[in-house]
């Protein structure tokens, strides 16, 4: 039996009971280590559950599922996934390769972003596409992104910005010459996608209209932070606070708001900073619809 | 402290560790059971806490919150939901009060359908709006959720939808007369769903133009029945193929697709009716950005 684990947000005890009894049976352990991390190591996990883990990097995953699977037909393997095994990244094709080769598997959920972010106070009901946020680079400065928010945002619906995972990448000088030699790992803060977002803010502007439901740099959004764990960070405010606002380690995520629900702004001013809340689009309670 | 506790889909095993100590630790613990239900009862959870459970009914929660919250100052309260606190159904104003009150409080996350959905192969990435579908009555056959649909179908997003559940419903006769007798509880089936989305789809093709994007009996939908439980069900069908199907006990949801990635083709194929797959609408995997 294949084994997807989900070991939700924060530390070692956030995995399921469920989901440790099955660690526990299991002869080898994958941690998937490459696309979110929990507060905590491998060493620390592997403390809690009383086993070796076998960490899983974007290599092992795409090009050696046939390890990950070996005899799999007649022991149990787990394969461990920060959040849920079909969060924010999807392992269909380990999954496809186990039911091609036969092997039962089986999925243990858990908490991931794409559910968590509810806590900041905004419904899940009304978000839209989730998008990613990637690090730009000096010629590759992607902004598509931007217009998926401004989409929901017409809508009325809030957007959920994944934000760049950069872990074991190599720089292309290191590529190009074969070396596997790896940067240190970099996760992109709430306030480095807050400046990339008000750069296509002011370009946008400077190019061409306005529109009425795009972004500016008084568009309240949310700020989340290590969500889940003790030293969790919530902080609402404008884009342009956020830009200079420091929410320690990672990881952390950011949400443009649409238009809010009045119960959303009551939850939203539990952790807003001052004077954010007066560029709300609060709209009337009677016309709201869920 | 007050504790928001999700219990996760399943059965009793599928708090998380850290849930479960925070369970243990508190000298109340309600268990709300009006939005969500897990496979077993009150009884089970109680035997597996070692704990007596107090059912918190929509009228405990929305009328009786000062008795949930009553001494949560000094001694620890805990609040089980089944899914995520802040899953479909919110509890702001719970908390709200709390925050109000100077009580601390703290989120215990866990999976709810809102992410669990990924496991049926479609990507969390392209979901759009979430939907509720509700029993029609006889004098009340909202149809807003399909608009919902067909925007979100336009958009290129797959759609949740949250099937009705009517807990402690008084028939209209006993409302009137003040007797607190209660309904059976009733769970709206992944059949009655496609039923009434057929009912509409139907009505619609009468009085208009059927839009290009619009949803017809052959649009591939995936029904989902007891999600996280051992005897889970995904079915991947037409509309008109899942009227027919019955996928056991509560709870259940479906997913009205939009355009596909050949990688969410090849997963909902592990679960597809026969002749379902011909319906689909696969998108150039080159043309495809999440």
């Amino acid at each position: 039996m294949l084994y997807l684990i989900g070991l939700g947000l924060g530390d070692a005890t956030d995995i399921t009971v469920k989901g440790l009894q099955a660690v526990k049976s299991c002869s080898r352990v994958y941690l998937e280590a490459y696309t979110s991390i929990l507060t905590v190591g491998k060493e620390a996990l592997e403390e809690y559950y009383g086993k070796q883990l076998i960490l899983a990097d974007r290599d092992l995953v795409e090009q050696g599922a046939d390890e990950i699977l070996k005899d799999a037909d007649v022991t149990d393997v787990a394969f461990l996934v920060v959040g849920d095994p079909f969060g924010a990244t999807t392992h269909s094709d380990l999954v496809l390769r186990a039911v091609h080769a036969g092997i039962p598997y089986r999925v243990i959920h858990n908490a991931s972003i794409m559910n968590a972010v509810g806590c900041c106070g905004l419904q899940l009901y009304n978000f839209g596409e989730t998008v990613s946020v990637v690090f730009w680079t000096e010629t590759w400065r992607p902004e598509s992104f931007y217009d998926k928010i401004c989409k929901n945002r017409a809508a009325g619906l809030h957007t959920l910005c994944l934000l760049d995972i950069k872990v074991k990448e190599q720089s292309i000088e290191n590529m190009m010459r074969g070396k596997k030699i790896y940067e240190p790992p970099r996760f992109m803060t709430v306030s480095q996608a807050a400046d990339q977002l008000i750069q296509i803010v002011q370009r946008r502007r400077r190019e061409e209209e306005e529109g009425e439901l795009g972004v500016t740099e008084d568009t309240v959004c949310v700020g989340l932070a290590r969500l889940g764990a003790d030293d969790q960070i919530i902080r609402t405010g404008t884009l342009r606070q956020l830009v200079s606002c420091d929410l320690g380690g990672p990881l952390h995520s950011l949400v443009v708001t649409a238009r809010l629900h009045p119960l959303e702004v009551d939850m939203l001013r539990v952790n807003a900073e001052p004077d954010a809340l007066q560029h709300l689009r609060v709209i009337d309670s009677s016309t709201f619809t869920s």
